[in-house]
């Protein structure tokens, strides 16, 4: 593609970068894609690809269609004490997720991951990648936690979002954040800090 | 309909029956649909549909796309002592879904209600209605669970089956059901009976 040369911006160029990048973490996963090569691949200058994405973590954040910062949310959230973390994650959750824009991009996501194999494929590596990584590596290397335990930590969240945002079934979906707060955040610390 | 006269049976006419309930049952929810009126709109006799789908809760377990029998099942897990109720509802969970076509099922599943209000909507009558009131009624009227406690036990078993089936993400994905349980049941447990 670099034969039609470099383009210097505009709405179309940024939705072409998307689509480039979208094929390149599908097909080389996420370590094995570069700014500089969705850059050479779709005829624009890497800086461009910067500019519109922040890197490569907003460029993949944005193709799977996850809020961009997630990682660094929920990573900070886990930060700190011990004690009420599993409240500072469900809240965080919430806070990302949350309002009409949240929840359009939660079922958006939703449907795309049951719909096109390549959707899941790039979800699921995000989430063992960023979400599950971030979790386990907060307590440090001599009491990380089994695997199998933050997913299930992750599962909780994302069945709690099922519930409130898609199938927006009445308890879950009409309580408030901090209801939630209260009934989540015990198994979740749980799990966590067993 | 009717005009048609009535139909005695075959593949095509169990699935106009499944159409002409998927329709009633949208329209009307389950309590406003009966037997009898899908036999009156599909043209068939009452008895066929009991015959082909064992009366109204097999015929919406079928339209809504979850496996027959999951309500008796997790009724049955959760009655008894309530020591073990956790174990007991991530086993019989687990049971129905693993297995190929359980997991098919929940992958058709999750992507019609992304796509379509109309099977979101009954899904949630149906998540409402028969497994979490089953859920909730279990341990009678004195000491019945905060609707929003048995709706988190909904999500975390809902969040479980998208990270195994549908993500497969990898420990959730591979573990034996057994190391589920072991993980799940303390805090469905601590969910179920405070």
């Amino acid at each position: 593609m670099s034969a039609r040369g470099r383009r210097s911006g505009g709405a179309d160029t940024r939705a072409e970068i998307l689509d480039v990048a979208r094929g390149l973490f599908a097909a080389k996963g996420y370590d094995g894609t570069s700014v500089r090569g969705v850059a050479r691949e779709a005829g624009v200058d890497p800086a461009l690809v910067h500019h519109y994405f922040d890197g490569k973590p907003g460029l993949f954040s944005e193709v799977v269609g996850v809020p961009a910062g997630i990682e660094e949310q929920i990573t900070a959230a886990v930060a700190g004490p011990h004690e009420g973390a599993g409240e500072r994650v469900v809240r965080t959750f919430l806070r990302v997720w949350d309002g009409p824009e949240g929840r359009d991009r939660f079922r958006a996501l939703v449907g795309a991951v049951a719909s096109h194999e390549e959707a899941a494929h790039l979800l699921r590596d995000f989430v063992s990648r960023s979400i599950l990584r971030s979790l386990a590596h907060i307590f440090g290397d001599e009491d990380v936690l089994p695997d199998l335990a933050v997913a299930a930590v992750g599962a909780q969240l994302v069945g709690m979002a099922l519930l409130r945002y898609l199938l927006e079934v009445p308890p879950m979906a009409d309580a408030d954040p901090e209801e939630i707060v209260a009934v989540l955040a015990p198994p979740i610390q749980a799990l966590l800090v067993p």
